[in-house]
């Protein structure tokens, strides 16, 4: 049965995980506040990750500004591109995605043109769904949030909708400091964001949201990966776009090209085995592979981790590989050089077709500018000057125009000890904020009519409460000097005296925190405490010493079976 | 000496601690990229302080939208008072900071209104300085990047500017997640934007900046806190804005009213043990107190710790005793009520004046609404109606004026349980960015021609670097092997085979590794490691199994020397 998402929406709001943002004024759409717990559960489900990416992997980890100039989203696509279609009602103001009011109309509205979808709403009498009113004409909206950078007349500038971006831009730096090898790859953990039409669905669909992404240079003509060997065996549940769903071992499915190469199929591994380790329910998660409409024309594999949570089945990860699109953009559009060096093992021989210039007809035309001009000649590629009546050169800034009589083209053997590549990119993006949330409902139990988070250890807020049993007869000072040793130790514990000890159980349970410890009058007798498993309910009576190592055990996957002694 | 902050850049660049971002589009002024270095510091310094704030004072941690609407920045007086003048040359378009090319023309230009510096600028032949063009009239530029959220007419949307408004706005969610107590606190680490106007100065100046900050809500009457008795004997370097410099005891300067209330003084100690812990240099730190006439109108007393770097002293932490101006201004704005609800030991009479409706003259005068306007004008405060003769009242939306006649403010006795209060704000701010710099300054340090960054273990991007004597002879198997079993115990390693080992070590002493560990010969016989200390550049040998442990003990703060076997 599927979770209702107001549900958890409220228990989120009533714990201290999300609050709507900016609520005193009215709250925003698309927009939330992390609360404690939110924050703790997100400060955890990143680390994670970075301990898989950076300290795993090797990634290096940057941070990139969210404010860029324009030309970065002009070669990224996005300023062209990044769009969506709205109509306003004319009476209630409202806007609303054009093409989500077509559904039904027409199999994918959004490939419609704004005339075509104009037409189709009006001659389908699609009203405001908040008021009834009229609705304007379809109008393009681009996604990115506009600003500017500086006074007076300013830069045009937009808030990244991705962190992917600050990557790409920065690969020959990437490059350098990973000691201009192939493959490399760097990640960022951060905001981006997204100026939604009409946002719903809480968390799913935010204005402003937390993304970690990798993105992986490799060699353009070498996706295998040495580590590749270690996972071939496992086994993770695909639908690929043609045929039926399967869950066949990765290196089946890489020979059959169900996926596309290696280091893709290494890359969904990972991010399953992410997914499972942070707690989503293997039952409700698959890999669906992008149709090959819906991928972006320059992908040529895509793959989404999906969760199936109270929403339906929703994307949580992007597992692309997105070829040399991205670093050719903004080497195409900044003149930089964004290549890796391939060197071979010996120099080769190579024949070049290379621009020769001729002294002899150069001088009497350019005279004491011919040898400038002869330089760059000899640096244009051969395909710029065969072939052609004349070619442009730029000397000092002057832009000149050189007949072909002045050079010719010819063959030339050279030993080369290398060749530049622009390298591909395999981007595996997860959505922090989505992962967070789909986790949240996968864990959600109830328990008679109390709420139970089974939240996994490594990922819970608070890890543990102590609680005195009364707060009197010195039980609550070995409380508090149990709390502080577990908080000097580094784990995240919550204290609690108020109420009875059910009721600070269930507080404990319906946040997730995996055990409880409790002083009672045995305490002060023979120096135990009650150490309380959230799942199972079970306790056992540790030493009170033992309570941190106790705790550490269990947040590290320690079953609670584990724990008791033979005697118990 | 002061250290060239252009060395030290170049140094970061390099490296791969900075890059100035975007640099293939030409780069944008005031915005940075952290490098793996540089993001793995800032990860370490963040940590830190989360280990402070969160961990050991119990601050909530919550995380915020970076957009946020007018109305949170019309109520924080950003919107009116968030900004600084420019011009900008009519020759080559460059925009200045008006009053920074009237630095020496008048003591304090900034505080001087458009028109009167216009002429001062205008009088005194000031010039375009990068092109000596002619300037226009200064003008006001508000320096918040701005923005708009949604489609068709959009919301006006601003970036923050610092993220305290998020935890003021969201003071009645912390105080009730808090328990309904006070004092109780919150943080938030992450990026705040000032648009300025022509940024220098590397990192103390930037566009896009990342901020640490702590807002501790405390009753109004009541700045004790139980800890400072821990740290009052404490001593931190003082310059007060009257009288001289003082090194005295914290509980001494309270005493004499220099510092105004213990949890001021409190969390200046705790600052300064943080700015101690992360390693910059206690000989270039000093709390500077506001001018009067420099602190904010609402402030009753502000410290900023400053470090001396080589762009001079530079503020890097702002703690202030805000009063009730943040929360004050939100109630004022939104309507909410931001209070916090003091329970009074035993219920308390108290004569308070109300309103009290008269039936006789409402029911002529207003017929059916006369039940309704009753209810209204009981629950008028009694200063809006005393003395008036007439207040005006809303009713289903319709605002009513009622003459004095139908009401009477009379005296009344009331037990009550209590009463509300709007909390005093205590903020500790923190500049990431400002520190990370100003420890790398305070770090920087050459032997001979090369150069050291003596970081500490705590902060220092990668622990150790772990290097085979030769690649061959099963000497790099060996190193590879610990290097894993490193990464494995979560330790920062780099591992490093080529080139001589002096070399290595160089690379490593340059980005601020404390310690090497280097397989050789030996190693196969006795299955010894050497370690090498970085700042004595001394050497003990461990057996290869305890390197994690003794690296571990090291970034600690455990000494070099404590290594050492007593026959060694």
């Amino acid at each position: 049965m599927r979770m209702d998402p107001q549900e958890l929406l409220s228990l989120c709001k009533r714990r201290g995980f999300l609050w709507p943002a900016y609520d005193i004024y009215g709250s925003v759409a698309g927009l939330y506040d992390y609360g404690p717990l939110g924050a703790a559960l997100k400060n955890n489900i990143e680390d994670h990750w970075r301990r898989l990416y950076v300290q795993g992997e090797g990634f290096q980890e940057i941070s990139c500004p969210i404010v860029a100039p324009e030309p970065v989203f002009k070669a990224s696509g996005h300023v062209d591109a990044f769009s969506d279609m709205y109509v306003e009602c004319t009476k209630c103001g409202e806007t609303f995605r054009a093409d989500h009011l077509a559904a039904g109309l027409h199999a994918n509205p959004a490939s419609l043109g704004e005339d075509e979808l104009g037409k189709m709403l009006r001659e389908s009498g699609v009203l405001c769904p908040e008021c009834g009113g009229g609705l304007t004409a379809p109008k393009r909206f681009n996604l990115m949030f506009k600003t500017s950078i500086g006074a007076g007349r300013g830069k045009t500038a937009y808030l990244r909708p991705e962190t992917a971006q600050g990557m790409f831009v920065n690969f020959s730096q990437v490059y350098r400091y990973g000691r201009e090898k192939l493959p490399v790859g760097a990640v960022q953990i951060g905001r981006a964001f997204r100026n939604e039409i009409s946002p719903r669905q809480g968390l799913i669909r935010l204005r402003e949201l937390n993304m970690m992404e990798a993105e992986l240079f490799v060699h353009p003509e070498d996706k295998s990966w040495p580590k590749f060997r270690d996972v071939r065996a496992e086994v993770v549940p695909l639908v690929p776009n043609k045929g039926p769903p399967s869950s066949v071992a990765l290196e089946e499915a890489v020979k059959a090209g169900v996926i596309r190469n290696e280091v893709l199929a290494y890359f969904m591994w990972l991010t399953y085995k992410f997914a499972l380790d942070i707690g989503l329910d293997p039952k409700r998660l698959r890999f669906r592979q992008h149709e090959s409409t819906e991928m972006a024309h320059y992908a040529s594999d895509c793959w989404d981790l999906e969760a199936e949570i109270g929403y339906g089945w929703t994307e949580l990860v992007g597992v692309a590989d997105r070829g040399c699109f991205d670093v050719k953009a903004h080497l195409d559009h900044s003149g930089a050089d964004l290549t890796s060096f391939e060197r071979y093992d010996e120099p080769r021989e190579v024949e070049m077709e290379v621009v020769k210039p001729n002294f002899g007809a150069l001088g009497p035309l350019f005279k004491d500018k011919s040898k400038l001009i002869a330089e760059a000649l000899s640096k244009l590629p051969a395909e710029a000057a065969k072939d052609q009546d004349k070619v442009t050169v730029d000397v000092e800034g002057e832009a000149l125009v050189v007949p072909s009589s002045c050079y010719e083209v010819s063959k030339r053997k050279e030993k080369v000890s290398g060749r530049k590549l622009v390298p591909h990119v395999i981007e595996p993006s997860y959505g922090v904020d989505r992962l967070l949330f789909s986790l949240l409902d996968h864990v959600y139990s109830k328990k008679d009519e109390y709420i139970v988070l089974r939240l996994k250890g490594l990922v819970a807020p608070i890890k543990v409460g102590v609680f005195p049993l009364m707060a009197r007869d010195g039980l609550g000072e070995i409380a508090t000097s149990i709390f502080d040793s577990l908080v000097k130790a580094g784990i995240a514990a919550y204290y609690d005296d108020s109420g009875s000890i059910g009721r600070r159980y269930a507080r404990m349970d319906e946040i997730g925190t995996p055990c409880c410890v409790t002083v009672d009058y045995d305490t002060k007798s023979d120096g135990t405490v009650t150490v309380r498993d959230r799942d199972s309910a079970e306790q056992v009576r540790v030493k009170k010493e033992e309570v941190a190592e106790v705790v550490k055990a269990l947040i590290s996957g320690a079953s609670f079976e584990s724990l008791r002694s033979p005697q118990d």
